[in-house]
C-alpha cells in the first residue's frame, strides 16, 4: 500500500497454479532464504478449481539481489510447482505505464487525472487518445498526450482506426490499458492483443444491463440501487472477469439525468479501485472470474 | 414510524392520478377542512408517465368524523381528480393481517415472526402455511396456526394444492400474502387474484440471476456483491414490480455456502423493510415500477 | 433536479414555521392560485421542536409573474404563518455563487472544479483562496481567480489574514463558502458573519474524532469504518448542524496513509452532495439540526 | 467457512508475536512437515507495532496425528519465535459453548437462537442468563436453559448478583460470554476474569456516544449514519478493543423510536458477525485494537 518510493520499494510476488500440500512452505522458505522481510502475504485455496494462489510482498532492501537474479531463482521454485503455473515478480519502484481511451464523457478522465497528479496511482499516464476531441484540452493541461482518432459512423468501417489505436496504445507498451467511458466494443484480435490488460468500466451492476444506455435500462426496470463494474475485457460484451463493482441507492424521484449523474460518482470509485489493485499485482485472473487481493 | 397505538392513530391517505396543476392544494384544502393534523406528507410528481402520487398521515384525534365518513367525503375530491384516480383511507389503529408462504428455510419466517413478537410489524401474521412440515413447530411455539398443504413432485399435478393454499388464504382476507421463501412459482391466476398483495423474496439482486439457484449464478459469474430483492409477485417470473433492494459484498473466497449463509442476512433485511412499508401503505404501485415513501 | 437551464427553470420555496393545522393548505393552494405546476414537494413535521418544514418547486413557466412579485404576495402568507417564519423563494435560472478556501490538500478542490466544468454543480465556482499557492495552477487552468493569503504561524497573528480573506469571500456576496480542507480554525465573528453559509467538510465520522489529525485518531482507536462529515460552520469547533456523511470500511491491514487516501473519496462525495444540496435549498437549519430534502 | 461437520473438520492455528523475518517460512514448514493441506491462510505484518499475526486452517484429515501431538509439536515452534509468542490451535469438530447474558430487549437474543438453530453459529448456547424475566420463555422454547439473577437498583449492592452470574456463566467454561444488550456495566474483576472472551454490542458507532441512551444522543447530534459496534468488554467502558461495526443511513424524518427500530437491524448483524468471527479464531486482539481474518 502507501507509496512506493524508490527507497521503501518491494518485490511483489503474484503466482497461480494447482493446489497441493507444501506450495507455501516451499514458497515462503525460497523467500526467508533470500532474506525477504514479508509485508504483505495472502493466499487463497480455491475449493472450486482446486486452484492456489498467492501474493506476497517483500521489502527490496531486504533482499540482497537484483530483481532479475530473484525472477531467475523463483523460476526454479515455480517450476516445482507444475508447468501449469503462472508467476509474475515485479518491482514496486519501477513506474508502471497506462494509456486512457476516452470518448465525450468527462469525468472518469478528470478523476484519474486527479488522482495521477496527486501520487495516488502507482502509475504514469503515458497518452489519452480519444475518438472525439472534447477531452483534448483537460488533458493536455495535465501535460499528458492527446491523440485524436476519429471513428467512422459505420461500424464495418472501423478497422483501420482500431489498427491506428492500436499502435498508439502499444508504442507505450503499456502494463494497463484503460476504456475509462470509451463507448467502443473493442474487436476480439485487440481484446485477444491486450488479454489481461484491458479494463473496462461498465456503467451497470452487471450481469444487469449489459450493453447500451444501462441508466435508462435500470429506469425502466425500477431497480432501487444502481452501479458500475470494473472487468476485463475480452470478446464477449461485458462479460469479462469482474474485478470491483458497487452501487448506490436511487428512488422512485430519480429521473435517468439524476442515475447517469450518481452512477458518474459509483464509476469513478470502481474504476479507480480496480485500476490500482490491477496496477499493484493484486489481482490474479482464473477462468472468467478473479481473485482480488486488496 | 413507530408504534401505532389506538391513543395516536393516524388516517393514511395514498393517492395516485394524472398529475396537474392544484392537485396539492385540492387534497390540503381538504384535509384542512376535516381539520387534519398533517404529521407525515410525501408526494411525488413523475415526469416519464405524467402521474402524480401522494401519501398523507393525519393525527386520527384531530379529525372529527368516523374513518367511513371521512372516506366517503374523500371520494367527491378523488372524483374530481379524474376516473383514473386510485386511493385508499387506512386507519392505523386497525390491524392488518399478514399469512406467510414458507417451504423448508426457516430465515425469512423466524425474521418476521421476532419482529411480530417485538412489535415491530404493524400487522398480524394470521397463518403460516408450508409445502413441508419443516417449520410447523417453530410457528406452532409463536401461537400461530401452522397449515400443511404437500405439493406433488409433477408441477403438472399441483392444481388442487394451489386451491388449497387459495383457499386458506382467502379465509383470513390478508392485506398481504408473503412467499417467505416459498419456492414455488405461482400460477398466474393466483397472482391476478392477489395482485398487489403478494410480496416475494428474492434472492438476487433482480434483474440479475432470474429462476432457480440464483447464489450459484453469483458465484459462476464472479460478482463481487450478492443482493435480494422483494417485490410484487406478476405472473411473469421474478419481473414484478420492485420495493426493496439491497447487497452485501463478498470476495473470492466465499464459496456458495458462504454467499447463501450471508446472502441470508440480506433477504431477511429487505424482506422486513418491504413488508412494513406495504403494510403501511408507503408503496404506491404503477405500472411495472413503485413510488416508496419510506 | 437536473440541469437548471433558463428553459426549464423553476421556483422553489424553502419555508420553516412552528407547526399547525393547515398550513400545506395554505401554501399549496397560494401556489395554486398563481398557477403554480408543483414539480418537487416535500414536508417535515418535527415533532420534537414543533416545528414545520417545507419545499416545493415549480415550474417558473407555469407562473404569470416575476419572481419579486411572487415573493411579494408570497410574504403576505407567510405572515399569516407567524412571525418566526423564515422563508426564502429561489429562481433555480439564477446562477448561484460559490467560494473556496483551500490550503495543501488537492482532492477536494480538484473533485469540485471537475464538477463544476461537468455541468454537476447548479452554481459558478467566482474564486478560490489559499494560504498556500501549491493550488493555484490549478485553479487558474480552470479559468478561476485564485487568491494567495498567507497566514502566520502564530494564531494570535492571524486577524489581518482572516480580515483579507474576508473582503475577498464578501466580494462575491457568495451562496456557499465553502472550506475545502481548508484547515484553519474560523474566528467566531466570521463563523457568524457567514452563518448558514459557511460549508466545512470534516474529514472523520462526527462527532468521533473532533479536531486535528481524524484519521491518526480513528488507527490508534482501531475502528472499522472511516467516515467524513459536511457540516456548517459555528464557533463551537465541528460541531454545526450536520448535513451529510458517509463511511467507508477500512481493516487491521490499513495504515493511517491508506486511511488518508480510502478518506479522500469519501470526503469528495460527502462535500459534493452537501454543497449541491445546500446550493438547491435542500438544507433547512434548525438549531442544531438540519432538515434535508433530497 | 463452511459447516464443521467432523468430516471435513480442520485445525485452525492463530499466532502473534514479534515480527522477523522468515516466521511464515518457520510456521508452514511445520504445517508441511505434518502434511497439512492448507485451506485458509492469513497473515498480517502490523508496521505500527511490529507485530506478526497469522490464522492457518487445515484440513484435519490430513494431519496424521492428534491435536494433542500436533499442538505438543507446535509448542517447540512457537518458542523458537520468541518467548512473547501467543497461540492457540483448535479443531473447528470440537463445539464451542457460549452463554448468553440479557435483559429485556429480545432482537439480538432472538437472532443469535436463529442462527443457532439454523446451524449457522459454530457453537452450542449453553445457557441464557438474564437480570429480568422476560426473555425466560423463548429462551425455554429452544430447549435452552434460562437463569433468573434479579440486580438490586442500588449499584453498590450487586455484587452478590454478579458473583452469582460469574458462577452460572463459568460453570460451562465457555469460549465467548456474551452481553446480548445485558444493560449492565461489569464489574472491573470480571472484565479482567473473562478478558478475551466477554463480547458486548453497543447500539453507536464507538467512540461516538458512549454510555447511556446512545440513540438518544445521536438523534441529538442529527448525525446522518446511526451504527452499532461489537467489541471485547474491558474494565474502561465502551473502550475495549472493537471486533465490528456498521452502519445504517437514518433522516430528519426519523425520531427517537425509528432509530431504535432500525439500529436493532444493524446490532444484530454486528453482534453475530463478531461473535462469529471470534468463535472461529479469527479475532486476535493486540493491545486496544484487533486484527480480524474474516
Amino acid at each position: 500500500m502507501s507509496a512506493a518510493s524508490t527507497e521503501d520499494h518491494r518485490y511483489v510476488l503474484s503466482l497461480g497454479c494447482p493446489d497441493r500440500t507444501g506450495i507455501v512452505a516451499r514458497i515462503s522458505t525460497f523467500l526467508a532464504e533470500v532474506g525477504g522481510w514479508i509485508v504483505e502475504a495472502a493466499y487463497h485455496a480455491d475449493a472450486d478449481t482446486g486452484w492456489f494462489f498467492t501474493r506476497q510482498a517483500v521489502r527490496a532492501s531486504s533482499v540482497d539481489m537484483s530483481i532479475g537474479e530473484l525472477r531467475e531463482r523463483f523460476a526454479a521454485v515455480a517450476a516445482e510447482l507444475g508447468p501449469e503455473t503462472e508467476w509474475t515478480v515485479s518491482d514496486t519502484g519501477e513506474r508502471k505505464r497506462v494509456v486512457l481511451l476516452v470518448s465525450k464523457e468527462a469525468h472518469c478522465l478528470h478523476d484519474l487525472l486527479g488522482r495521477a497528479a496527486g501520487g495516488e496511482l502507482p502509475a504514469d499516464i503515458c497518452a489519452v487518445i480519444g475518438n472525439h476531441r472534447d477531452l483534448e484540452a483537460v488533458t493536455r493541461q495535465h501535460g499528458i498526450d492527446f491523440h485524436h482518432v476519429p471513428f467512422p459512423k459505420d461500424p464495418a468501417e472501423r478497422g483501420p482506426a482500431f489498427e491506428q489505436v492500436r499502435e498508439l496504445v502499444d508504442a507505450h507498451d503499456p502494463h494497463a490499458v484503460v476504456l475509462a467511458r470509451f463507448m467502443q466494443v473493442l474487436p476480439s484480435e485487440l481484446c485477444e492483443h491486450w488479454a489481461g490488460r484491458a479494463i473496462n468500466i461498465h456503467h451497470s451492476f452487471l450481469p444487469s444491463f449489459v450493453g447500451a444506455r444501462p441508466y435508462h435500462q435500470a429506469f425502466a426496470r425500477g431497480v432501487k440501487l444502481i452501479g458500475a463494474t470494473c472487468h476485463y475485457v475480452t470478446a464477449e460484451l461485458d462479460a469479462g472477469p469482474i474485478i470491483e463493482q458497487d452501487v448506490i441507492r436511487v428512488d422512485h424521484a430519480d429521473e435517468v439525468a439524476d442515475m447517469v449523474r450518481q452512477g458518474r460518482d459509483i464509476e469513478k470509485l470502481v474504476l479507480s479501485r480496480g485500476l490500482r489493485w490491477h496496477l499493484e499485482d493484486r489481482v490474479l485472473v482464473h477462468g472468467r472470474k478473479t481473485v482480488v487481493f486488496s
